[in-house]
């Protein structure tokens, strides 16, 4: 997979693009990713990138021309790509596990990262999405960015040492993750539940899909309903129901 | 504000905290930022900070004791602070513009980041609270605290420069923003609605507020649930309702 991102703060991304998971894939060819400060395509001697906002308002926007110029610069060097040029955004739809598995099928994706009040809405004719990495305000695009590389990346065949691992995780099956416990046994009076001592793989696996089960009725009940729960499942969500009432 | 970090990653955080807003407000001493690498806590000559999960199952969790110990080496060290600890998770709530408004009122924030499969249960007993960014799966939770960490910090007293920001932005008001423009009035043949042009400041507050209204009933219509709408914008949205049977 190839990734480009536009920024002006691409020092931002030195510290998460080297270490981890991102790092290792871009070590081992599985991922490139350029960094390009968009400042370097400005065609005013003061090198500007924002401006005052037509009909007043408070703040700077980004000026269109020289994250275009940009954007053609990847186009040029690139025109074989079919490319998903994404704009981090408040107004974007929201991000979530099913766009990281779509963009995670792409060949190209480009990253346009904001700061300041905003962008010239003319930007958004060159995207191919606006995303929001949720409902809350952040300083840049920079970390929005950055966390949808890294939700994506790690869905990438071969990035996740473990092939098990990205599939079993929280949001993955639709259900949090059940408690987990590793030793001791005992950490500070606090013992692991007997069952998970047991040996006995089927009360084992009976109580992990119960309790994660019970995890996401208590506290992501939002969840449950987009599911369509097998009988097992419903059957331990009633008597989790049934466990609340006679408590 | 203090923050102390909990990572086995802690060069991750190099770039997100010297650059942009965050590290312009260390160097005004309006933040002070810790980031701890709790493998340093680990009390066996391995330094493993991961173990396999009782009863079985694909990954390795983080052990108690590391994180444990590295909890109360920051409670000796500022033994007079009221603390909130974050536990970034996958099962904890979801991470909105009301959490990092409630972080911005405290004055010493810990953030635990996990990495591989997840967290022995037990250091659930440590936090106060446990956040998600989103529904969806990152490597490990540095991302997570990073946006957090930026979320909160620029609704600190001074951080950002221009007061009137952090209100008007989108997330902030409960509508998403209008589209906004910079100069040129024409760029690649794309124009400056003519309004914004005109001077007439009434006319502009007005094509503003009602693309705001567009704009969230466009993308976001589940946002307008949530907010008393005034009469002026139940009359705007009204119109685009008419504007968009009209086509």
């Amino acid at each position: 997979m190839k990734i480009d991102v536009l920024t002006l703060f691409p020092r931002m991304f030195q510290g998460p693009l080297t270490e981890s998971i991102i790092g290792k894939a871009i070590d081992r060819d599985l991922l490139k990713v350029d960094v390009v400060n968009f400042r370097d395509y400005t065609d005013n001697k003061h090198l500007n990138v924002d401006d005052y906002p037509y009909g007043g308002g408070a703040g700077m926007l980004l000026k269109a021309q020289p994250i275009f110029d940009a954007i053609d610069a990847i186009n040029e060097k690139a025109p074989e790509t079919k490319k998903r040029v994404i704009l981090l955004d408040p107004a974007g739809i929201p991000f979530t596990q099913s766009v990281a598995e779509e963009l995670a099928e792409e060949e190209h994706l480009v990253f346009i990262c904001g700061h300041y009040e905003g962008y010239d809405e003319r930007i958004r004719t060159l995207v191919t999405d606006e995303i929001s990495l949720g409902d809350y305000v952040l300083t840049g695009g920079e970390l929005g960015a950055m966390v949808m590389i890294d939700a994506t990346v790690r869905l990438l065949p071969e990035v996740l040492g473990n092939d098990q691992s990205a599939k079993t995780d929280s949001h993955s099956t639709g259900l949090l993750e059940h408690p987990q416990y590793t030793r001791p046994a005992e950490y500070r009076g606090m013992k692991v539940p007997d069952v998970l001592i047991s040996g006995n793989h089927k009360k084992i696996k009976e109580w992990q899909d119960k309790e994660s089960i019970r995890r996401t009725f208590e506290r992501r009940p939002d969840m449950l309903d987009n599911l369509a729960l097998s009988n097992e499942q419903k059957k331990y969500l009633g008597e989790i129901e049934k466990e609340k009432e006679s408590l």
